[in-house]
């Protein structure tokens, strides 16, 4: 497809304006998708307010953007599993497919990723986007691009409950009630978790919480949170701990809070990428400890779930942007943390 | 409690005839349970009409039932964690705790088990059974002591759903609709599964299941199983397949719609003991077998399925029966295998 | 490198000859690898004496051997890990990387696979191969290109044990004690398994199995292998059964022999595809079943083992040919399996 | 067996000595053992120094030691799986066998526990003890009771290696060789690990790591511990890293040295109970952490592994006192833990 497309680019720390770049051309393995929604992720706020996450400096000018979903409208030549006008949910890393960690099928830890976003690769905030068809996964009818847009988010809720064996029973606690809070909420549901309860100290996101299903909700700063888990769980602990907010006080929550043999799911990253922590009662309790990073071989379970109607991720929206109002949409993101709990640029 | 009890018992083959025995002493670490609901087995049915299960042989008179909910009646002397009023699922297992398997955790196949109504023990077919306190799961306000029955066949389904690693997003296929098949179909839900595809040739058993929640249902006598559910998976093939048919036939259908990688659980006993199985195609499919003997560790996870809405056991049950009425009970449901599904004992 | 190679082409059913063809040339990812010894596989010999495994039909000309190893001559312009003299083992399956199976680690299921010497794919028995450089694994010092060849074998053991999840104090029985399963036992060994019983039929391979370290033999024609089993584990019976003899004789054994909660592994094919196992027991003793289809990711760990002493590979290998001997290796070996368990093919 | 026995009473801090106290009377499920050997640990030398460790106070007077090796010479009414005469490893924890731990085979998690040496409980540095038959593991012909001892550090070292999914192929590091350090090198390499490493500050440890087949030692005083073993490790990392040391500092270096998707094993305890970790390092990484609380289940597997040869426990005694001389065995423990790597106490 020729012409020109709007994109909006980074030219500086918080700064950003959309331009005309030409469309791009899929090679014989790619699609060339029209993106319809991108989703704002706190690591695209994040690189736009400081222009850096740890080692990953942005230099504009640079485009954010990994949460898409959209319309193929042109095929490369290789590609059969696609055709023009389906509707699909980008997964926005391609790896290389032959490494060591590829080949165990720990693909989201290959060396040699290419991720929309991370720079110095560019994002998808912008009209159209070239991209390998195998991570272009079709949605059935009863999934709209913008809940394709959100499968991203999902993902990495859903690999949060899964690294942490989640499962039918189980009672669950989820520090942050964050975007990635709100999708291991949805996704311990899912996996049929009894009891789930979700800490955060910003009231709205907590009743987002509840609105999606928590069983509970604790306001650290009304509450004692491990007491209260106590409580909840008749003085046993939590089977399965997910911790969202990055934080170390959360995070010794959930060791306090833990059953002896349970599980803890680290997810969140502090400011300083250190935490102080009782590892001692860890071993006390012989806890587990996972980690997340991304994602791996979830976006078919989890256009499943949404397709299912098991989970109902459009409700974690709370505000949508136009693509050319997208200073305005990146600003009030960032100035707003207790309003905005998940926002959402419609491009077009 | 001092006194007799009403007690169904087997005094040979196809005959059972209500006796009155003293009601039995709770031991120290044991309760007194007033039996309310007990469900009836496909296994008892086999003891009642056959006199044996394999090396199992019953000897009269002997007491069958082994599916019991209650009300506790009286608490031996060392029990703490029940009171006299608390309502009762009980597991029928008594477990020497102590044995290799026990120490595993995988107490279902402890040597010494002692097993109600696995002869020479007796069921609960009865009025009132004192069992072991730790047996005993303390029923939630929302679940009644007839759904506190069906926790045990409940539990045989949720182990086989665990023994096939059922989760998220997948497709399962379970051959066989009649109780057990039924409780798998429900456990398969809970735990999230996307797509589950019930096989039965008796299409009562089918329209139960499509009630239960099945997604599709095939009709062994109608259609070609294993082209249906290829059909249904886009060729691919299921995920997960869990035979309670105990049938040959089924197990072979499952191998061959199995998706390449995928588990076959084995529930059902077949007539004979063998089965004649593709296992070269098993080889190039790189699949793996699990079995289910009892289940373990199931009660808990079982209860609070039930309790959150997640499963509605009690909608498996087609009909109820009098304790005074159990001669026609077994005969009906050994007669009438196409119209009872699952027939429960109403003691008191 | 120009020129041409000897090359043993299979002109029909037990005709071989060699040949000369053009050294091929290296694709940019691959390297030209003069190949030094070729081991002689049981399916190699399938296909020479009958033309065909299953569905897999030889179409000449066609050119046998997957286990080779040999020094690298010429190296693809992308190639950066391996370079002209490094001594490889030659992994000999090319999978896409990006299917389900691939991304989820299990890529010897990938539909896609190209493998050496499974028609129509031509296999190594010739001079020179370029190959997948990712697929060619750098051999340590001490370890020889004959030990490279012998990898791939090995890496079937290997996964055979692995997906039995063969571990410290175990007792294990291997049924069969060809190539494949003196492998398997060579990999129990190494990965500390305690006790290592093995059952075959033929004398000469049950000696060799105690020279490579099985701790009990037992001849099925002169034993009762069964009764044997329970005898060495004190009634027990065994926690863990690896079958590769293909024989539903020595599968059932293992069932019968197996200890409760026991994994089996079944790796040899059956010659009919279909087996008739005593599944009712199978489930009195929850046992498990995998089944191995060659392998994944297993030659760097092989590798390793050879190069730290734990496997002493080579000690396999019965007979040595030359490359222009190959109608007399394949004719000897086909006819004379009680004495050859394995034999090699020296190519320059 | 009537009479009174030598024990070595703690009455105070730093303070112990032999008293004559009765032979205990073994209870129907018991057999009495005369104890033999029994290791000096370093939660006896705590105790002994500092009257307490975390919650457990020693309230004098209390007895040490719980690594014991004996042989039976009494038994029980009700004890059938051992005889006068068997010579026995002591496990040193009853457990209840039916808490919710015990049920999932994580016995060593039970809330109900009663281990030897841990307050109010005594240990067993006396000349007799009366223990649960099912926890005296009778020991082959070519194991002693000196060995039978040790068995009990050995698990604590198996259970870590087993906590991290040790296995064949990888490379390992093990932070701290003191006797749980080198314990878990002992097992590391029966498992099949390919390459250890082993980090400490005192170069008799290291030596020592180094004579137990340790692959290579590192000498944090003098080396960047972190540098060497990403150079030992092709710049890759470490597969699997043990800490035993209880320092954040090497729990820092193994986060540092790990591979990506690496288990970490964290089994000694801070002074403080806290650490301070690089925790978003462990996130990039995708890291898991496994914790060690005693060991459940290993026994068996142990004492089959020093029986077959495979572990060579002994070596890791240093020193070896009379009992009547306890006080300069644990003075000299205490005061001397750069020499004296392990202590045993013969005490008959």
């Amino acid at each position: 497809m020729e012409g020109t497309m709007k994109t909006a680019v980074m030219t500086g720390i918080s700064q950003v304006e959309i331009q005309e770049r030409p469309i791009p051309v899929p090679a014989d393995n790619e699609v060339l998708v029209k993106v319809e929604y991108v989703g704002i992720c706190g690591s695209d706020l994040h690189y736009y307010e400081s222009g850096r996450i740890g080692d990953f400096v942005v230099e504009p000018p640079f485009v954010l953007g990994h949460e898409a979903g959209g319309t193929v409208v042109e095929t490369g030549a290789g590609v059969t599993d696609l055709k023009v006008g389906d509707r699909v949910a980008l997964e926005p890393g391609k790896t290389c497919g032959h490494c060591e960690h590829c080949k165990e099928g720990k693909y989201n830890l290959c060396e040699d990723v290419i991720f929309f976003a991370t720079p110095p690769v560019d994002g998808v905030f912008q009209e159209y986007v070239a991209h390998e068809a195998g991570l272009c996964f079709k949605l059935p009818e009863n999934v709209s691009t913008m809940e394709g847009a959100l499968i991203e988010p999902l993902a990495v809720g859903m690999h949060a409950a899964n690294q942490g064996g989640a499962h039918l029973g189980q009672t669950a606690v989820v520090t942050g009630a964050g975007c990635i809070g709100l999708c291991t909420l949805l996704s311990l549901r899912a996996m049929g978790v009894s009891k789930i309860i979700v800490v955060d100290v910003m009231q709205k996101r907590l009743d987002k919480a509840l609105e999606l299903g928590a069983d509970y909700v604790i306001n650290g700063k009304e509450e004692d949170a491990v007491e209260r888990i106590r409580e909840l769980t008749g003085g046993k602990g939590a089977d399965l701990g997910i911790e969202t907010a990055g934080s170390q006080i959360t995070a010794s929550q959930l060791i306090r809070a833990a059953k002896k043999g349970a599980v803890i799911v680290f997810v969140g990253y502090s400011a300083t990428g250190e935490m102080t922590l009782p590892i001692g009662m860890a071993l006390d309790k012989e806890l587990t400890f996972k980690t997340v990073f991304r994602y791996r071989n979830i976006y078919p379970m989890a256009i499943e779930a949404v397709a299912g109607g098991k989970i109902r991720i459009k409700d974690i929206v709370t505000d949508y942007f136009e693509l050319d109002d997208i200073k305005n949409a990146l600003d009030s993101c960032v100035h707003n943390k207790a309003d905005i709990v998940k926002g959402v640029i419609k491009v077009c």
